[in-house]
């Protein structure tokens, strides 16, 4: 049952289906936690210019993604700049485009089941995919705030972030994504080089809290790099 | 038609000619993009002391520029802290001296035909500016940034920032940066020596994302720099 | 006397205990006070994800901890997400479990008659334990923020923060924590490797003032490093 | 006349002397910009601990001088944290103890006639304080930023910052920077080693236009330095 059936005509409720009031609330609470998310990212600089994207999974059965629009600046969001997409990445009742990086969110919702994916795009991230890019990943070792990711239960974890090239082909791109993660429950994010980071978990919550653990993981090793000729 | 006919006296209403009301209106609405603008700069260490200046197109025909004034906190900025100049720089109807900056300001609009111009002066646009200056410039390319800039639809571009050197000579050095620019399309930004940012748009809206997009990338090239003796 | 009993029902105020109301009253203001600091330190990214936790001395006799739960962000904290626990770590009158690090707020609590502890986990402190682990501890002198410090009146102190390898078994770590600094009332401050800070004060003002002098200095000492080549 | 004066009994007004309701919305005025001031630097994180203190002429004749008392946070200052002291040192009407370092603020009003005087601390003063102590002072040269500090029209200027020896004996150090500064209209501002920046002006909105411009300066100077290597 998609939502566009909701606002058309309130169906008549049956078992465990949302009424058209619950679905409207819960869509409003999901844009809500992306509005304030995205306040937060721009305060940290990490969704400058019109950069970063924001998805959230509104309903499995029909799939649909409530998704930031294309052009949107991420730091002062207001609900009309969303949209829903279905699983082939196209509006739902909306006039607006849903951006083109839309493919890469549903490559991350089709291989590892996210409720939501948040993209942002810091200076550390865009110099760490550049640097590490050539072996294809960056890895992560001994660091306490690791166990913030979920399913880590020690520092002494070894996380693995791929690393793809940047493409604007964003079909064979979300592909790519897609195949790097597809079945493999231990990555939490993946680096775009000189682009940024796609992060995602069970819900929002979960999401921005992965953001905030690797981001900050990011810039401790960017900064041990302009330490380390004094070691 | 200038804004100081509306406020002198309410003309009769001709045509598409905007009323008294309507001149009002889009004049405060532009000074509150560029208090905003301030307010957010300065939370950014953009626009330390007195520096940066903000202006905006506000009639083409007879053409008038709102703009800050001589020696305001861009941070705090009032609406009494801007005035309307001519395209000779003459403040029009204001008590105010425009800033001494205001001559780079319509070297810019003749150039490039900009709606909006902003000067920022941060840290890194600073240090960048005197570490390419002998080079004339700084090539940004392969940055996914660089798509917030008007008209570029690639990371593969190759985007040019002209630097010149500082003078207190605003009549020579506005002459210079028309030249620079004039023709130039492909342009968003230029950097005076040790001074900092000049970049601009259509509107405000385009000429602060511009801003976000530069200072972004110039904040990379610079950390990039740090970490490079230890690659 | 417990707060518990004073929930449950109020008994007849004698002689200097609190009444009821009194002891509520100064649970919300540890609470308050804490809510306040981590937003402060969130700001700072000392506490991203879920990193960091806090607590307060709230009873002495009994001993009762209040501090912050399991799982909570410290940016956007709220009352409920905080618990009091007893002397052996275990939840009063509480749903919630006690993060595992309480182990280390009562050691430290037992070690040095703490009124309040703060754990930060910023980038500084994470790259300095992890840079002077091997040396056991990192010295701070000659520093005016270092009379910041509780007792500390001149800039000619040395400092010593010692440094601990960090662990997932807390029993052990906290134990480790309690010998390190057990009868050294010259210490202000531990860190954990890859890891961050644990500082203390008799109340939380002083505990926050403590990370505040010890976060600057961990940030100078750091920058000092990136400096350091060109000397 | 001294605000005590006015305090204890109303006098009737006489010549150009203000009312007692002047003096008071004066004094009010004077410690609100400064309780905004210390909100600001602490964002900044150039007053952290208790770190920094600040100053404004109240009266010249007799000299009254509005000042922080010891030991107050500085970004989260309240009225009752401000005292009056006279041209020794001693507090007006208050029971407040006046900072040990007052002495260096008569210090530099008797030097220079400064109307305010604004102490900051932060990482990048006290990093390069240090670096350039052995040479006595640091210079500034070729900056547009310079033209924000009083008196100075061009980048062109060679702006010296004398840096002294930090001290616990605020008597001796406070005759040292009168001595420095005395008769020297060209200096804005003076380097504790290791301690921070004192920097001063007319009136408190020109000692806060000076702080952001000096920080802004010693930061980029401070980053050049990590850059270098790479050159």
């Amino acid at each position: 049952m998609s939502l566009s059936m909701y606002i058309s005509a309130a169906p008549a409720q049956a078992g465990g289906a949302p009424s058209l009031e619950q679905a409207k609330d819960e869509y409003n609470r999901l844009i809500g936690q992306m509005i304030a998310a995205g306040e937060m990212f721009y305060r940290q600089n990490w969704v400058l210019g019109t950069s970063g994207n924001f998805s959230a999974v509104f309903s499995r059965k029909p799939f649909e993604l409530a998704i930031t629009g294309s052009g949107a600046h991420k730091g002062t969001l207001t609900p009309d700049q969303f949209l829903r997409v279905n699983d082939q990445g196209q509006p739902i009742d909306s006039p607006h485009q849903p951006s083109a990086e839309t493919a890469i969110h549903l490559a991350i919702c089709a291989a590892c089941d996210a409720g939501a994916i948040l993209h942002t795009h810091s200076v550390w991230s865009t110099l760490l995919s550049d640097m590490y890019g050539a072996s294809g990943g960056l890895e992560l070792n001994g660091y306490e705030m690791l166990k913030g990711l979920s399913g880590v239960t020690t520092h002494l974890r070894n996380e693995w972030i791929p690393i793809l090239e940047n493409s604007q082909d964003y079909s064979r791109l979300s592909r790519e994504v897609f195949h790097t993660i597809k079945g493999k429950r231990e990555v939490h994010g993946i680096l775009l080089r000189r682009h940024g980071l796609y992060t995602w978990g069970r819900d929002l919550e979960e999401a921005q809290r992965h953001v905030e653990v690797l981001e900050f993981l990011f810039e401790v090793i960017g900064r041990q790099h302009c330490m380390a000729a004094t070691l």
